[in-house]
């Protein structure tokens, strides 16, 4: 039986009967026992739990019961998101033996919709810059990072190892990993879903968000997830994805600082994506209305003092174990004045109340999500560049594939929408990537039987 | 020809033309040439300009045209607020020659509104604690504090110099002043007036709002103030002032910190009040769900960070131009650090998050609105301790005057209600104004003619 190619086709086979979870969970677990030791996307699997659940499962669905929407699908969990009863470890040694007492608010509401929880997939060391041992599945030689800090979910999704799994973004940890692994992911408007029981980074930046190869997935799985208590407005309506989508949506395509600021790989392949789309969409051509260049700076600063302010304790006892890029992070973040981290907030409101003014001529903005394919290195996740702005914003994203560059590495449009606009984005997305029709797969995981010759472009 | 005992009053005599624009403003030039040499209210008259427009609006209202509902009403304006042509000299040194541009947003709205706008009331040095040579009037040695930092909008209402003003409040300088000079306050929901043209003195705190002596006034004014671009949620619709009050509201008395901490003299006149409306409303009592104490730091920490960063640069080069009190809260916000900023915001988002549930089961809360009648000095502006902890919620408050204590100094109450429900809070505030019926005056106004001994309480 072929690996389901999305959430909601194995949601859909479950419902039918034609599929059982223990069966789907099976397929997972045994691509993880194949190909983990070379990938190494997960932390820990708890293969007796899923197979409890998974059996019990299969006997309420073969009695017509299903949970809620995730009845029997199998998802992985970023490690720095709490399971109850597993460590949160976030790639860190200083949380060894760490074990969560209850569920993350974000996980609760994906197991009481039917998920299987498959385990922990790795993070980055405490979701900043140290690169973690996960391996990007694209190339053969394994030596390419898979980006970060989501690196583990995003590697798994795209070795079919689960259907879907939750990362968190702070800068560019949803967005770059995806687009670096083939895969798809939504960055919510900020707040959107709630971060209770997830380590944190940086208040003013930090998103939990949905990974899943296809974006339809995506907003089945948002759907799903609770906004945080003092998210601002009334949630919108959830509808049912792939519905209304819209007839014919204005792009704007965002040339300055990022099709700009791409490399020749990069922008040769979303040009032709964009010139794809352009037949049947409207694409403007749309100015930045705020300093791109600038706000990294802003980003990293706040993030630096935000996340100085939450380790300071355990750095001063136990700077040794933390790895050089979040211990220079952390010291750098200790050296901020209060005066200058309020002219950075300062910076950061300004720059929140500009920008929505890209979108007044469109439905949404299109980009380059990465300035490069996956660096051929592992010493690096990648520059946050391009997302760290949109984490800034606290718009929403959502990151798609849109074809394979030269070097056979997967391609990603990132497509931004308006505040609290996650739903509508997200169809315009899954509009986009039905005509972009991207349908290849790591070359590992070996051609799927009768399936001729891949389908990348 | 008696002076109107509010805006509204004087409003629907413009405009049943039964009193002339020039009438009402001459009686408010005459207050103030008359009391402002010893009261100090006033930084400037733009007599001129107002005399010029007053007349104009004398030919219009005869022409039956109204440019609005404040047509021909003589405001004052805080001078950290700018009134285009007029200088904006926030109580320093640093600031003379000064000329603003253009109007302040709510300047503007409430000029656009057919408000004459009689000139510049005094602030407290840049809004914060050196005392102004604002006097209050109801001490007839004119010995006592007006309190601050909008002292002199409170003094100038006290005194009949005009029939409404704009202050604003960082910590309790709305509240406090208006306590202290027996008049009439609202602090709106954070956000819900537009502070673009105001002297900053912290992000996170300032609030501009109406101030006048009756509550009924109020609602005319924040009904024509403009909210902020950013300001969260669609502002609920205008209801005319005085319309559908609550029928028999539910007041949450809060006696923790509040009526606990309040001097004898405040707490008695408080008590005989709420027991005065308990007559007919339903008072509960109320407890604390977060720590009104804790706070006061981290609102002092904040704002001390906040108003260094505007400053800083001119606090380097002209230190000696300074208050005392100013700079020591300029030098103390440059000693914190980043990551104790950082903490301190979190400790106040979670205040924020706490403090609403406190209304869960009424529709206002209801505490004295200042810990003691005016202070018998000049060297202070009364604490912040009670108003600052909802200038740090955001909640909105109106506060009004409910009696005299026994030093014939006027005591308030101080009501608190939800966000964004600040027509509510003030409909239930008038409601409460009737039955407590104050209409005490400072004695230096003498007695008008044919009311008999006055009406303290």
């Amino acid at each position: 039986m072929l690996f389901p190619t999305s959430l909601a086709e194995a949601a859909e086979a479950i419902r039918l009967g034609r599929r059982r979870p223990t069966e789907l969970l099976d397929s997972c677990l045994a691509r993880i026992r194949r190909h983990d030791g070379a990938i190494r996307a997960w932390v820990l699997v708890d293969e007796e739990a899923a197979r409890r659940e998974a059996e019990r499962m299969d006997v309420e669905a073969a009695a017509g019961r299903f949970r809620g929407p995730l009845h029997g699908i199998p998802l992985g969990i970023k490690d720095i998101i709490d399971v109850a009863g597993l460590p949160t470890e976030a790639g860190s040694p200083l949380r060894k033996g760490h074990r969560a007492a209850c569920d993350a608010v974000a996980v609760a509401a994906l197991r009481k919709a039917g998920a299987i929880l498959v385990g922990k997939t790795v993070t980055v060391e405490f979701a900043c810059f140290d690169p973690s041992p996960t391996r990007n599945p694209w190339d053969p030689a394994l030596r390419r990072s898979p980006g970060g800090s989501s690196s583990g979910s995003a590697a798994a999704l795209a070795m079919e190892m689960c259907l879907g799994a939750l990362g968190t973004q702070t800068g560019g940890s949803l967005v770059r990993p995806a687009s670096y692994c083939g895969i798809a992911a939504c960055k919510p408007t900020y707040g959107r879903v709630d971060r209770t029981g997830v380590v944190p980074v940086s208040y003013q930046f930090d998103h939990v968000g949905p990974m899943a190869r296809k974006v339809g997935d995506l907003a089945i799985l948002l759907a799903v997830l609770p906004a945080a208590e003092d998210f601002g407005p009334p949630r919108p309506a959830a509808l049912p994805p792939g519905a209304d989508p819209p007839v014919r949506p204005r792009l704007g395509l965002v040339a300055d600082f990022f099709l700009s600021g791409a490399d020749r790989a990069v922008r040769t392949v979303v040009e032709r994506a964009v010139n794809q789309l352009a037949g049947e969409a409207d694409v403007v051509q749309v100015k930045p209305t705020a300093d791109f260049e600038a706000i990294q700076e802003v980003h990293t600063i706040v993030m630096a003092v935000e996340a100085a302010a939450y380790h300071r304790g355990q750095f001063a006892a136990h700077r040794q174990s933390y790895g050089p890029l979040i211990a220079e992070l952390l010291a750098a973040g200790l050296a901020v004045s209060g005066v200058e981290l309020a002219d950075n907030l300062a910076r950061l409101r300004d720059f929140r109340r500009r920008l929505p003014r890209m979108l007044e001529g469109c439905d949404a903005l299109v980009m380059p999500a990465t300035d490069t394919t996956a660096p051929e290195t592992m010493a690096t996740t990648g520059p946050k560049r391009f997302q760290a702005p949109w984490s800034c914003a606290g718009l929403p994203v959502v990151s798609l594939p849109c074809g394979l560059a030269e070097d056979g590495m997967p391609v990603a449009l990132q497509l931004v929408g308006r505040h609290h606009d996650d739903e509508r984005l997200l169809r315009i997305a899954a509009w986009c990537e039905e005509r972009l029709a991207f349908a290849a797969r790591p070359a590992l995981l070996g051609e799927p039987p009768g399936s001729g010759a891949g389908g990348g472009r």
